[in-house]
């Protein structure tokens, strides 16, 4: 059986994760590698449903923390169950803004959920993982400054910055320790950091074949 | 700090789970003890909007097994986290139709989703457990009649009739390991059944005071 790789792009918002999926695009389509885009959470109309209920509330109500992580798993197992496993068993590769890191940094790290992350994580993805990961590291004040100035924050963009260095330290501890996580820095400017993508990406495509 | 108590209703379709919430909320009002209502999954804007995307799916796309058991646990904790266990702390009862029986009984053993239900009901809720389950015990066949009697089934309720019967028997071996929970027998004509309920939550009632 063919398989692609499932390769994901992780880091705060306004980091630049758009700009990193188009290189990524560029490199495959150059490599003449078949692939789709996904984005977490959401992906398909059940899982887009959950990110919308999830962000913005329904009748003034929000989520409370357990129920967030709750959605955002059951998106996830959406979206991988019915779109990223049966693209990777046709042998296409699937390029994903976000996927489990996410998860980890924001709602272990940043909410402090302790371990209820990692448990549901075992619990629904097992053992998949992405093949690499690229996490763009920003310091939180540059992203959201990035993140302002193409409009309104949501709801979790608004919440205080402390949230956001919390994830951050979340994200770096997780790339140190995952051997196919690789961190770009994001505060240099957009072309460098497009540079230092696509240097990552050649260097592990390399290694693969 | 006063503490209200919870009282769960389960039991298939058909059941007559409306009846018994009825019953018991006459006995608590006798009693002079005030009480909330609650159903499963639902009872907030968002767990109803969990709810409604669960039973009727979104463009013609339905949830996942496992997607379907973590939205369930997501309405679950929005429902026990803002308004149970508050309701419950200011000295209130609550009496509801289902909780987190319905999910060993349908997801675990009707869907076979195996250590997965297990797994998020301790990670969600704990220790957190009703102090009396009332399990009105039929037989598919008779709860699918009756349910057909008052309209259309929907999705869960079309599904075949030996998923029915893997979740009785789900069921029926929670119901014998929980010294909680009380089997009520509810192929009998409704009045017996609700004499029998009546019996149950006065023994039950009087142990407790």
């Amino acid at each position: 059986m063919k398989t692609g790789k499932f390769i994901v792009i992780e880091g705060l918002e306004g980091a630049g994760k758009t700009n990193a999926q188009q290189v990524i695009c560029d490199f495959l389509t150059q490599q003449k590698i078949e692939f789709i885009t996904t984005r977490e959470p959401g992906g398909t109309p059940i899982a887009e449903a959950l990110r919308n209920l999830w962000k913005e509330g329904i009748a003034g109500e929000h989520t409370t923390d357990k129920a967030e992580a709750l959605m955002i798993y059951a998106a996830r197992t959406q979206l991988v169950e019915t779109v990223i496993l049966p693209a990777l068993q046709q042998g296409k590769w699937v390029v994903g803004d976000r996927h489990d890191m996410s998860s980890q940094a924001y709602q272990g790290a940043g909410r402090g959920l302790g371990n209820l992350i990692p448990t549901l994580a075992q619990a629904i993805l097992g053992n998949f993982k992405p093949d690499l990961t690229l996490y763009l590291d920003v310091n939180p004040a540059t992203g959201l400054a990035r993140a302002r100035g193409r409009g309104q924050l949501d709801r979790i963009e608004q919440q205080h910055i402390d949230f956001f260095h919390r994830t951050r330290e979340g994200y770096l501890s997780l790339v140190e320790g995952d051997p196919n996580a690789v961190l770009i820095n994001a505060e240099q400017p957009i072309e460098q950091v497009s540079e230092a993508i696509r240097n990552a990406l050649t260097h592990w495509f390399n290694t693969q074949n």
